[in-house]
């Protein structure tokens, strides 16, 4: 039992990813017992969001420009596309500061199970980008999951027709990881793509 | 790396319980897909629980009214009641629907460890209660933690002088349960507090 303004607050707590219902509880009683220092920022924020932030319709990022500053920043190397599921997959990315072409964010992976196909993805846009000229290499950086790889297939099939270069991450051994905490799978791609020192 | 103003909701996010930063990233991602779905009736929920939702002046429960619901409704049985640390123990003891007489929220624990002392919980105005009359019983439902066991003895203590009735939760094994995943404490509370059958 709680009061309804407080359990309306908990139930669309409890949708966002990483709340259950009892997490949510604690999150919205958190949030009513710190209104100065955390609820009132807390709607600030989501209300700059809410103006501020929309989709780069060139590349499917997320911004406050359109086209987003990735795709205007001169200093990116404009030949070269990383394509991935999510935002949050090019936010990683960025972190590590290790690309510096642009990117193309699909908006998920191919999914039979979640009836998710290729008119639900950002694939199109994708194939007017290479079709426009200019690209010349690919890099799919989609995951190792059964939905990646079926992604990636379909796109490298898609692609094939430019004569572009298409390209994967590199499967491995995860830096700072034990062998024998690691599955077969990744193992076997180690042993077979290793290198000489 | 994000946009500052996503950045600044993921900081805020991630000071939710129950929420790191990288859950917070995703629950960002979330809410600025979800627009019309999610972004718009939290913002929504959250003012309504700012400017709706107060403490009870009398025993510390969050309400639209102040004295609370629970604190003016006819059918409660005035003469007892149970002290919890927080809100959040008063919502779980509503759903069972087995307390039908009042609440004083203490909003807390004493911890030394911590620097929380009398002071800064709710017991001056649970003491006030009492000596106002008409309370004849206090039961202490503060968790069987260090901190839980303290605050009840501090406030045993306190309360002796009134000559009410001064009791806790009971001890023993939890419904559902099984033997050999209890602690030992638990196992001999439970033991000694055996019923007949």
């Amino acid at each position: 039992m709680a009061i309804s303004e407080i359990d309306k607050l908990i139930q669309i707590l409890a949708r966002l990813p990483g709340l259950g219902p009892r997490s949510a509880r604690r999150a919205a009683l958190y949030l009513i017992k710190r209104k100065e220092n955390i609820l009132h920022p807390l709607i600030e924020a989501l209300r700059m969001v809410d103006t501020a932030i929309r989709p780069c319709g060139n590349c499917g990022n997320l911004d406050v420009a359109d086209p987003c500053a990735i795709c205007t920043n001169e200093k990116r190397d404009r030949t070269k596309i990383c394509v991935v599921a999510d935002v949050s997959d090019l936010w990683a990315l960025e972190r590590t500061g290790a690309w510096r072409g642009l990117y193309h964010v699909l908006g998920g992976l191919l999914s039979a199970l979640d009836g998710i196909g290729p008119e639900h993805l950002l694939i199109s846009p994708l194939v007017r980008r290479v079709e426009e000229g200019g690209v010349t290499e690919i890099v799919l950086a989609l995951g190792a999951t059964v939905e990646g790889q079926t992604t990636a297939h379909f796109l490298a099939d898609r692609l094939l027709p430019f004569g572009i270069q298409i390209s994967r991450l590199a499967h491995g051994v995860p830096v700072g990881e034990e062998l024998d905490y690691l599955d077969d799978g990744t193992l076997i791609q180690a042993l077979e793509a290793r290198r000489s020192l």
